[in-house]
């Protein structure tokens, strides 16, 4: 195992102090519970935006708290959900009087705890929540009753924040949140395997020839094992599968996200969105928004992840809302 | 070779490919010269800034191409010179009447080719050059005389890119590219080894134990090979030289940029900033501003650099300056 870090134990919080160091401007943590806040919590008479997830898939969730996204997130243990006394201590800092809302990847752990979270603070204050399933990948999985939350985490997580800071009500906010991940569809594949810090090895063997078709992010398999492929080919077996699910028609404006694992270097993502454009081109899908870079990822991991989001007006003007975060930044 | 690409000799091209459909509305292309532009070049009256080297460093330089920073940057074949005919066309093209600055890292194949250009064009176009060599861990190297250029150029091209945007002549906007270099440096180191396609092997073999210290950005030999070690003992050995070169003294401003070399993930990333900032703390440097992220890369390789800048007043205004490219951005 080959990373930048002291002790194993000390991997996450190490990280959260890093954070504080780089963006003292923008965040502040609650180390007692692993909870990465904007600076300025709780702002009054806003609606909260609470997200997190095991560590690993950095700048998810971390690197999206700031002006225009969201007000907190829970860092729990890599790749392992955090526990729901960091979810209410997170909802109870966030709170400004007009709601939270919970944006949950769904995992078993990650879906359970935040419902737990919700209940625990109830009494007090009025918490929704939305779980994001865009991954066409595979119906179940290891983690995963239905499909896994995978890349619309970042286009919700920057929509519905905008949709909050414009003064939406906790139902504007909840609806736009349903509404993205609804038009979302992602799916990913991997070149390499991740390493857990904990377990010090490869969180799955593959061969130097082949690759793995609709992995998740927490590098658990996929559709199939293939043997690796032109990148025109593999956009093909991504895109293929998200365009025929929601469906994705001629003339429909998209924002499309070509996401890197962790591992993969961004020529090679260029390299990829210029494959998935070609496609999309073909099928008479237009490109009005992109993101291209390393967003949600699975430790160092190598390959690739495409996620298509269908906009109208309203989300694309959401969309391109001022943003200030460690991860995420612009201003019309 | 595990890499996300179609033929080999179509590796640089179709990246060129990929940023021009992610981001049209920043970038056009000049295939055959292999040179991309500012949507908007040339612009009347303001100096241009141009650089470019191999490619495999993204996303310099194509990633900082757009307002507040590049008017061009030209792409090598993977670690190899641009030709000066790709640096004599991007000239020609950004000329707005006002003169053009290079920005070369001193790599021998880099500086002769630079000038060369800057010569054809010498009877139509005032030209100025500025050479980074920032890195202080060797003196000479497989690819330079002197000092290599690497991290502080990403600093340069920010921070010269605002001063023409402002409207600064061609001697302002090289004064401030020459001070930036003066008050900078760097070093850098690897755990893995990245993979030219052209060669399709590592570039160098290294064990699973060992890291190298003070590497170059195309896997060149740094300092010393050496035992794995915590970070914050590599923060020590990186952060020690660089400190004690300029030098940087007790209450110094400083731009703290911890670089990825590709491979390592956002999460290490931050991990390293922690070490770094501890050090800093230590010494009574001051971190004013700060840059997290891949920004300058060697493919896949794995590691992180460290640049200290030191600031005054005019180059932290420069700083904050608007900048829109694919890889920056922000407004103040």
């Amino acid at each position: 195992m080959k990373k930048l870090m002291n002790k194993v134990e000390d991997f996450v919080a190490e990280e959260l102090h890093g954070l504080e160091a780089a963006h003292p401007d923008l965040l502040k943590i609650d180390y007692a519970n692993s909870v990465i806040l904007r600076k300025d919590a709780p702002r009054k008479g806003k609606v909260g935006l609470v997200s997190g997830g095991g560590s690993g898939h950095e700048p998810l969730h971390g690197g999206f708290v700031g002006l225009g996204m969201l007000d907190a997130a829970c860092a729990g243990a890599v790749f392992t959900s955090p526990v729901p006394d960091q979810m209410e201590a997170a909802t109870r800092a966030v709170d400004g009087g007009k709601g939270v809302l919970h944006i949950v990847k769904n995992y078993t752990g990650d879906v359970l705890n935040f419902q737990m979270a919700a209940d625990l603070v109830a009494d007090q204050i009025k918490v929704s929540s939305v779980v994001v399933n865009d991954d066409v990948a595979v119906q179940d999985s290891l983690y995963t009753a239905g499909r896994r939350g995978v890349g619309a985490t970042v286009l919700l997580e920057k929509i519905a924040g905008a949709c909050a800071e414009r003064g939406g009500s906790l139902d504007d906010v909840t609806a736009v949140a349903v509404q993205v991940n609804a038009q979302a569809r992602s799916m990913g594949m991997a070149l390499t395997s991740a390493i857990v810090p904990a377990a010090g090895t490869v969180n799955f063997t593959i061969a130097d020839d082949e690759m793995e078709i609709g992995i998740g992010i927490h590098g658990e398999p996929g559709r199939r094992r293939a043997k690796l492929a032109p990148v025109d080919d593999i956009a093909e077996m991504l895109l293929t599968p998200i365009l025929d699910d929601l469906p994705f028609k001629r003339g429909d404006d998209t924002l499309v996200f070509v996401n890197g694992m962790g591992g993969t270097p961004l020529i090679e993502l260029y390299i990829a969105f210029n494959s998935v454009a070609k496609i999309l081109k073909g099928r008479g899908v237009k490109i009005a928004r992109t993101l291209v870079g390393s967003y949600i990822t699975s430790l160092e991991m190598a390959g690739f992840s495409v996620t298509l989001l269908k906009l109208d007006e309203k989300l694309t003007g959401l969309w391109d809302e001022p943003v200030h975060t460690p991860a995420l930044r612009w201003r019309a």
